[in-house]
């Protein structure tokens, strides 16, 4: 795939909440979109409990496993926000008072408002880096290849915006869709085939129905503009030869949700 | 906790275009809150891209770790449905036609229109169990603790309808929530001695913002309904001390979204 030399990532998503159904996550399709635009290729998410172990578990297998590793969610005052300790625990170091963290709070609150519980909020491993947070004071971090954001989505995105322009990146993914009123199982065959002759091209085939018809969005995804708008072109080709007409992919209808 | 001993699952969500950010999951969410009714503990979700070995090692792996193992995504008749064939070579056994299957489907679609690429769909591991698809006639399959549904939301609940009672429960998870406008950093320290009380309640709070001002919601969970009627009841009066007013959590603005 022409993604080959694109760093990899991993989204680890931090909570309870979203696990038990509560809260519907937003930031991995946030964090897909951003990363596609700068060429990082998201290869995994995955999603698990507030538990030290298991954090810091699967912080270490991602971060052994992907260039990059992102979590969302567990940097707040409660209890049961363990993020920032799990971490240090995954590498191995202390948690640490972090002077630049207490300034960003000091900033914020009056000093009677800084309580030991927001305090903890600037506590963070031993060698991390702040990422700073506009929104609520509170910054996330980074330690080596991972990065610790905040699982309020509204925040998430504004770390991300002081993070991502320091992240090496690579081609952008550039992304085209067409879509037709013809069902899967009629363009399946024909699809594979134009597929086959786009190797390094990736296409997806996405179902919807609109106003009681079945359609299909195709969707492209290359580095290279021109051989995607050739896979592009191909895939008008044959919805014509199939008897339909290419539809632009600009109407949220033609998402199954 | 007092879910140690009910079943515990893992999702897997396969498709590129949730990595993406094209399209936001929907599976998580719905699984998640019928599992908690049945009294199965959801503890871990994984997004993983349409790509055979990637699926087939995950599989494997999560379905070692956990009682049962559910996907969503993969199964339709285009080329990037490598699901069925994936889960296939994660258990070593061969991809065969089932005649259940091609029942469904000759039931669906008039002869002329039981294309190949269709019958693909009736392509299911050897020993595998259908599971149904009232929405559109291609089944799900169940093999071992493995089972396998579709990524379309509504497919996806249709098939758990068919799914979940033929599965073991444990004891429902139980879930209530009281909110304050009390910023978390407020009610941080009396919640935590409200947590360590209740150590067979697990108690989480989510900060949100309404009208401008800062909330939280603290939602706690137990299969014990006495004792999360006492630990709610603690909340209440710990929301009181510190001079608000207990909110019920029935308006979704009590969520960060």
């Amino acid at each position: 795939m022409s993604e080959a030399s694109s760093p990899t990532a991993c989204l680890i998503v931090i909570g309870d909440e979203v696990l038990s159904g509560r809260t519907r996550d937003a930031n991995l399709q946030t964090l897909g979109r951003r990363l596609a635009a700068q060429g990082i290729a998201l290869r995994e998410a995955r999603v698990i409990a507030d538990d030290p172990g298991v954090i810091a578990a699967t912080v270490n297998a991602c971060r052994a496993a992907h260039d990059l590793v992102f979590t969302s969610g567990g940097i707040g005052p409660t209890h049961d926000d363990v993020t920032a300790a799990a971490i240090a625990k995954a590498f191995g170091v202390a948690l640490i008072r972090d002077r630049r963290a207490v300034a960003c709070l000091a900033a914020r609150y009056a000093p009677e408002d800084l309580t030991p519980a927001r305090l903890k909020m600037a506590d963070i491993p031993d060698g991390a880096e702040p990422i700073a947070n506009p929104v609520s004071a509170a910054p996330g971090f980074s330690l080596g290849n991972v990065h610790v954001m905040a699982g309020v989505p509204r925040i998430f995105e504004a770390m991300l915006d002081d993070l991502l322009p320091r992240l090496p990146g690579g081609a952008p993914m550039l992304s085209r869709t067409v879509a037709a009123y013809l069902p899967e199982g009629a363009l399946a065959e024909p699809l594979g085939a134009v597929q086959a002759a786009f190797d390094d091209v990736r296409i997806g085939s996405y179902p919807f129905a609109r106003d009681g018809r079945l359609g299909a969005a195709l969707v492209a995804r290359a580095t290279d503009r021109a051989r995607l708008d050739d896979a592009v072109a191909a895939l008008g080709a044959m919805i014509e030869a199939l008897g339909a007409t290419p539809l632009p992919d600009t109407d949220p209808r033609t998402r199954f949700e």
